[in-house]
């Protein structure tokens, strides 16, 4: 049987690059040569689950055709995620938990895809229906990739069959899941190892509200605490960084991804409008905004509408 | 949960239909509100199968979104060959062994190919890793959907799940699947319902070579000696219709599809010819072909080339 590259889409996160690793195993004890591939470097999460599980990154490849004339997807089947020269290869077998799009074959080939959290369950799922053991290592990184894709099981994405592959994999690797989760997640957010400077920039948006030149900046975060332990630091690197740009009103909405609850940091004026848009009282330029967690649906039209009424 | 409509292709064959009713007794094991329909009349093939088990036939339906908002598809999945409306539903669950092409789907879904022989495979194995019991009565319909699929395990899509499915489920229906086989197989190319007339004109097609007007007839059957003993009928039914068509030479393959291996009889000139085209010689204007299948890749061509040459 000729060799095969698994991989999963463009720019990948925890779930594309160890699924891909995942299913290389699993397809390896049925016999198949196959070596798992990535399209992109880990990111900063990934790392941390690398790193923690003593796992070699894989190698990172541009094009497939040039090795293999077969490979198979994980985490994706949309060609526009996939390797670049897709069309050239034949795709044999496909996880996937997304939509199905633009994906089209010539011959039948083996595709499961389920409407779940992640791909590492399916894949934990497949491992159960064929009998074959997860090793221990193994069963942290699958782990890694379902609290990755749920946010620790609490993205709206989540079904029973994530949490109870959780329950499962977290067994086998002999793994605290809650404590080690946040502490991946936090690893994947790493406020430390930027500046308060770079904090407010990093995901910084201009607005025009009224003639005003508004500045809204959004940091996720597991733990608020990080924030707002710094708060000082980054009403300092606001008020610099207004002074500088000409901004009239700097927001800093500060977000906890897990329990969708935010903090919103204000500089400059009018406050009693950012008051009416959100109907609280501003104490120390600071308000918490439960269960606001975008920007785009829940930030910036209240705004707008209090500029306007 | 609303209630879904499960069915297979349009011009549904036995898998077609039966594989819907097994994905809809599974489902419905799973508590989904399921009704296993189809998208036309069952053949001769599948009537035999559902008399057979003394299984109702299912109901026809012309259109989907007029009952149901969901449906899940079963041995297709290119919308060309599903319901009419499939563009109007949304399509939850699909399970089917050919390739992929036109599909579309707007959110993720469950979705099971495999590159095997036949979908009541899949559905084996399905029912298997659920550890749902498979009733008698429908492990006989699913034996007959695998049995119709791969001619009796001959055909060059046979794999080696086909084969364990075939095994378990023959023990299940407590059925001889070999003899019983033969007999499906038979009820659908049921010869003996066709006069020797309709037998030599159901599936002829004409050709002109150097000037000659050639007709080709062939007729799929499991055993050679329902047609071998019809000879002298056939023979009589061809020399009718040469003469009132105008046909120079009438050529019949009547072709065992099991065991890939076909008669030729011949009426009309040039004889010679047709000796030359398959390297043979006539005996009482007959001849042995054997591995010939395929009228349009192994009789037409050397025919052309024999007048030709």
């Amino acid at each position: 049987m000729a060799k095969e590259l698994i991989f999963g889409h463009q720019n990948p996160d925890t779930d594309a690059i160890v699924a891909a690793k995942a299913y290389a195993y699993f397809q390896s004890q049925l016999g198949y040569d196959v070596e798992a591939v990535a399209l992109g470097e880990p990111n900063m999460e990934t790392n941390f689950v690398l790193n923690y599980f003593n796992e070699p990154s894989p190698r990172i490849i541009k094009t497939a055709g040039s090795e293999v004339d077969t490979v198979m997807l994980v985490d994706h089947n949309e060609p526009q995620q996939s390797v670049a020269d897709i069309k050239d290869v034949t795709v044999t077998h496909v996880i996937d938990h997304h939509r199905i799009s633009g994906f089209e074959t010539t011959i039948p080939l083996y595709y499961r895809a389920e409407p779940v959290g992640c791909t590492s369950t399916i894949l934990t799922n497949m491992f159960d229906e064929n009998k074959i053991e997860i090793p221990a290592q193994l069963a942290g990184l699958m782990l890694s990739a379902i609290i990755s894709d749920t946010l620790l099981l609490k993205s709206p994405t989540t079904t029973d069959h994530d949490r109870i592959a959780v329950k499962t994999l977290a067994e086998i690797a002999d793994v605290d899941y809650e404590t080690y989760g946040i502490q991946m997640l936090k690893a994947g957010t790493n406020l430390d190892a930027k500046t308060d400077a770079e904090l407010v920039a990093a995901d910084a948006k201009s607005f025009e509200m009224a003639g005003k030149n508004i500045r809204i900046d959004q940091i996720n975060t597991v733990d608020l605490n990080d924030v707002l332990s710094r708060e000082s630091g980054l009403k300092a690197a606001m008020a610099d960084e207004a002074a500088k740009e000409g901004y009239d009103l700097f927001l800093v909405l500060a977000t906890n991804i897990l329990d969708s609850n935010s903090e919103l940091f204000v500089y400059g004026e009018p406050k009693d409008i950012v008051e009416k848009a959100f109907n609280t009282t501003l104490t120390d330029d600071k308000a918490n905004l439960p269960g606001v967690v975008s920007r785009k649906k829940q930030v910036v039209p209240p705004l707008q509408n209090a500029f306007e009424g």
